[in-house]
């Protein structure tokens, strides 16, 4: 069988500087458009400021990872890159927590656990335009 | 050549709350055999309170990378999410720390250090059956 | 169409303990050479003291992004594996930090922002012989 590559991908905004924006429904929809039935799928933001996590979408828990950024990442903490931007603390975030997640597709679905939902981390918000690349690779 | 992709799960036991569990010797098993000689797979958690590394298995290790989650996401640390669950420490771990890692194939055996072990981190155990997605993809 | 996948390795050189080191150019060059218009890109390093990260190639934000690993790994506090060995924190980081990032190719290149250069972070040097490895799968 040959091998199939389908790639799309779409924009989220933001209104907050840290800002999880929940994209498990946008992913799903174009792994169902892809026909692919087995194989893999990346979830990628095309951003030095931005990241990719996956977990419950419940209120508390969100402001709870929200929380753990700011804590951990705090905003002007005497940052080098601070003497020519504002955005430090977003860089070091998104190069941390990582631009990226895998996830297996099976059945021509996404393999996922019942809590296991897909954000966008916005770490230098509010922005429009944020891109998000879903790529699968399978057959 | 056509494209295979090979997926199976097997499930993993824990003891204690925070612990790492070594399942590198599964995960060679299954890449074995999945006959596939080069290419990418993926070790794959679907849960939202667990993870995955890789690092060496060395016992006094295994306690500090045991005990850096214990620091970075302590139990019951005013958590959002605890007022209606006891676990967010464990969700925002999974979160961060990642519910995959990637590895390259090649010659039909992972390419990986010999410090690299593969762990599944149980961040909300005992728990008897948490659920490895291994997916190969390649030729 | 038929499956590729293309595979090659290369070293990197560090001076420091604790160094990020750009390879941008180097992943291009074998993502362009693997002659893969579409798919997906493994960027590995198969050592267990060292990790992949993705950002911007600013001065000041490399050493934001260096002292941000010397502050939540830091040397020698009090690991059980610097009993038998002086690199625990090494580990440590590397094991949570993660030792890949995954990149979608699109027309035969990388689909990256503008500021998101790969660099290899060498946890334990100076080491002159990191092994990088490039996987790419797609067609």
């Amino acid at each position: 069988m040959a091998i199939k590559n389908f790639q799309e991908e779409f924009t989220v905004s933001s209104s907050k500087r840290t800002q999880l924006i929940d994209i498990t429904g946008k992913v799903e929809r174009l792994v169902k458009a892809s026909k692919i039935k087995s194989g893999l799928c990346i979830v990628f933001v095309p951003h030095a400021t931005a990241a990719v996590i996956m977990n419950e979408n419940e209120s508390g828990l969100v402001k709870d990872m929200e929380d753990y950024i700011k804590k951990n990442f705090p905003v002007g903490a005497g940052y080098a890159h601070d003497k020519i931007d504002d955005n430090a603390d977003a860089h070091v975030a998104s190069a941390f927590i990582g631009q990226s997640r895998m996830l297996p597709i099976k059945d021509g679905t996404i393999v996922r656990g019942t809590w296991q939902n897909i954000f966008v981390v916005e770490l230098y918000g509010p922005r429009n335009s944020r891109r998000v690349v879903v790529s699968v690779v399978g057959k």
